[in-house]
């Protein structure tokens, strides 16, 4: 089947928009009717043959994209905590941690491996919905490629349903959820992981029903959490849930069958205005997914991106600036408001610590968002000089950034989209040079070549375990 | 210390209700300001020696009747098919599985001890909120106690914090988070047992805090998966979830120090109008817990005992009786309107079957939930006998049943309170009687009486994981 088949495919679990087509929406009733018994078929039924070259090009800059983060995290304390409280009571031998040398069973790698992949913030965001989509799906499915044999073709395929099934809930309760309070990577990516994990062990219907309504009991996250480790454990345990929800359905454990649709299912308790057609709607989320060149969220990329720029085009030194004005929406100062921070974690939920960084050192890497660089006395002062200001106008993916100089001039520019964003998306070259980036000094170069190599060839691999396998301390 | 100056230190934490101590609760603001502290603090000071007779007592009665459950409910098909989809996955000898044979991590021990005793639904409740309270910690702190040893004394604090903890956040959110269509069991239950085993790791006041936020990210279950495997699934995943979140914590896992009372804490969102008094008012939750003679849900309890008392009153037969009309509570058509229940588990949510059944056979306990008892041709005739009306002004606890006969004649009685409900407890013997009863055909009888007097010295033992362990196959 061609992409256009599957494209057809998916139009024909929607209600057309053709009228001749006569198939009309005509009330809400209608738009959630078997919503979730829609969504498993689609999941179940989805095939790497069916997938687009962009999209299947897509999966292994996500893939790729992912493995650098998963192996950049993995020294990090919260991943050193996490394995100190839970090594004790986990199987081992089973599965790879990426980065280091222990080996745990599926479920807890899952959880590890999320955690480290998301721990820097780096990981590759789904704009829209601001959901993060590789961290809770990508280490269950690689996970799961150590307990049995999984071909490259078979993961690509599971790997973007996961993602499409994550950000079509997610398209389908944005804004509502989110802005309730929920850590949106954490609640909605358990749904794919259980739709990839569940794809691979070859659930029927009815059992990808149960596994959908098992990862809907299971939402992980709140964002009163962000700036501690909390947030890392949110997609790690969402890999975690999901897969558990696969695995469960997988062996007959019974659910409900309209998890999402129900007078008190998923939506009603989860969101306000749920948008049905979003779940099987034509198209791919996946082609919205992308990568950071910038260690924090996404949120504050605008404000950074508008930063260098100027650096770069007047060539200003820290000490040469007065004040820093940024305009920014809304959503800037809800979630990075952090005034002083004492942290690299809090410093990547400041936009005053993200400005000042990148016009003191020009970049905004890992490396700026560690402790000792939230503590240097130049950017500590340049961050006293940064005045955001929240403007409902600027959207999600803009910024204004204007800087008086001590001599009275004034340099400016309107970002419209960041670097790193779909519309200015980074490179094949620019991810495998920040994979190398965030591997330095954790794996041996040539290792890390191999694994991007692995990556690329993804779908030609009888077992995709390997990049697990491989990209584990020897 | 004794229970009075217990109870002068939770009166401590609370803003007194005597104008002399001048101090009074201004606002909201006020009385939220550092709940999630002010718990985590009443959480790490407790101990044993602090609690009444009556509370150590009440959680002797708590502890028993959880283990007659759990092993009861051992080689149900819901337990079967959990442990077919994780055994692979599970650190082997680690903790004992409660009326079975293999032997596993203290985490997954915690995961299937919680579903085998929550499965029958015959387990403790505390009425005012709903909540199970020993399913989402006894089996968590049981695991824990074949890890490390503890004392009964100990363990018996720790079950009773964990219980107060999960059933004073249950109030304080009482009734809008039940109404939203969450399970609060495993939403609630998850604090519970994340404070009972943050207790026995002798976590700090910091750690404890984070322990509390690591279980608010955790949520576990929906009311909408009432009536299938994953209800149970809920306790028992709450109970793993908390004893995770401990873990963490205690190995210096951070997380928000005001997860419960933040502007987008857990509060905030999974509730509408917190009661935060209820937190750390005087009194004790545990001495509210209520022990089923019947192997349902509480809220059907009333109709079954009026049924029962018509019965015996009038030696009623089933071929005399034209039709049966109950007048309940709205909460029991929302949670048990099932009017053709084709298995036992939907039986128990079905209130055409716990009345009909309790007039044909005089019982209603676990075999009268069973598939046979459902398909049964004299229930199910009687079952189409029954008309429920629902009446506001009925509470809770309460149900009319009123019967027509053949002949015309008419009986009727108004049930106050049900038989097992706090204001008509079951006795110690009769709880004993249950857990022989549940543990027929399972474990041998004079284990069975040895596993009961163990639970009755709990609080003399050196060794707690004692009772995990004879409670076990051999």
């Amino acid at each position: 089947m061609s992409g256009t088949a599957r494209a057809a495919n998916l139009r024909q679990l929607l209600p057309s928009k053709s009228p001749a087509k006569a198939q009309v929406v005509n009330s809400a009733s209608e738009a959630s009717k078997d919503a979730t018994r829609r969504l498993a078929r689609l999941i179940i039924e989805s095939r790497f043959e069916d997938l687009p070259g962009s999209v299947r090009h897509e999966a292994k800059r996500t893939l790729l994209n992912w493995v650098g983060c998963a192996i950049g995290g993995s020294g990090h304390e919260t991943v050193n905590s996490a394995i100190a409280a839970l090594l004790p009571f986990c199987c081992p031998g089973q599965a790879s941690l990426f980065g280091r040398r222990e080996r745990v069973d599926i479920l807890h790698a899952s959880l590890l491996n999320g955690i480290s992949s998301h721990v820097f913030d780096f990981d590759d965001t789904h704009a829209y919905t601001a959901i993060h989509p590789a961290a809770p799906v990508a280490p269950a499915i690689l996970s799961l490629a150590e307990h049995q044999p999984i071909s490259g073709r078979d993961f690509i395929n599971a790997l973007v349903i996961g993602i499409e099934t994550e950000c079509r809930i997610g398209k389908a309760v944005t804004p509502s959820h989110y802005e309730a309070g929920w850590h949106i990577t954490g609640t909605v990516g358990v749904f794919g992981s259980a739709a990839a994990a569940g794809r691979l062990l070859e659930l029927n219907e009815q059992q990808m029903c149960w596994a959908l309504a098992l990862a809907a009991v299971q939402p992980v996250g709140l964002q009163e959490m962000f700036g501690s480790m909390t947030k890392s454990f949110h997609p790690g345990q969402a890999a975690q849930n999901g897969l558990t929800a696969a695995l469960l359905a997988s062996k007959g454990f019974t659910s409900s069958e309209q998890a999402l649709e129900a007078k008190r299912g998923w939506f009603d308790v989860m969101s306000t205005t749920p948008n049905y057609a979003a779940l099987t709607e034509e198209g791919w989320e996946i082609l919205n997914n992308s990568y950071k060149p910038f260690a924090c969220g996404l949120v504050v990329h605008p404000v950074i991106d508008g930063c260098l720029q100027l650096r770069n085009a007047h060539r200003l030194t820290p000490d040469a600036i007065d004040r820093i004005d940024v305009d920014v929406n809304p959503r800037v100062m809800m979630l990075t408001g952090i005034k002083e921070p004492t942290s690299g974690l809090e410093g990547k939920f400041s936009v005053y610590h993200a400005a000042a960084v990148a016009l003191v050192e020009g970049a905004a890497g890992e490396r700026q968002f560690s402790d000792e660089a939230v503590r240097a006395r130049a950017t500590a002062e340049l961050r006293r000089r940064v005045f955001p200001s929240v403007d409902p106008e600027i959207g999600k993916v803009q910024a204004r950034v204007t800087i008086t100089l001590k001599n009275a001039k004034r340099v400016a520019v309107f970002v419209e989209h960041a670097m790193g964003s779909i519309k200015k998306p980074m490179s094949d070259a620019a991810i495998e040079q920040k994979v190398l980036g965030l591997s330095d000094g954790i794996l041996p170069p040539d290792h890390v070549r191999r694994v991007i190599d692995l990556c690329w060839r993804a779908d030609e691999l009888h077992n995709i375990g390997e990049i697990a396998q491989r990209s584990a301390k020897a």
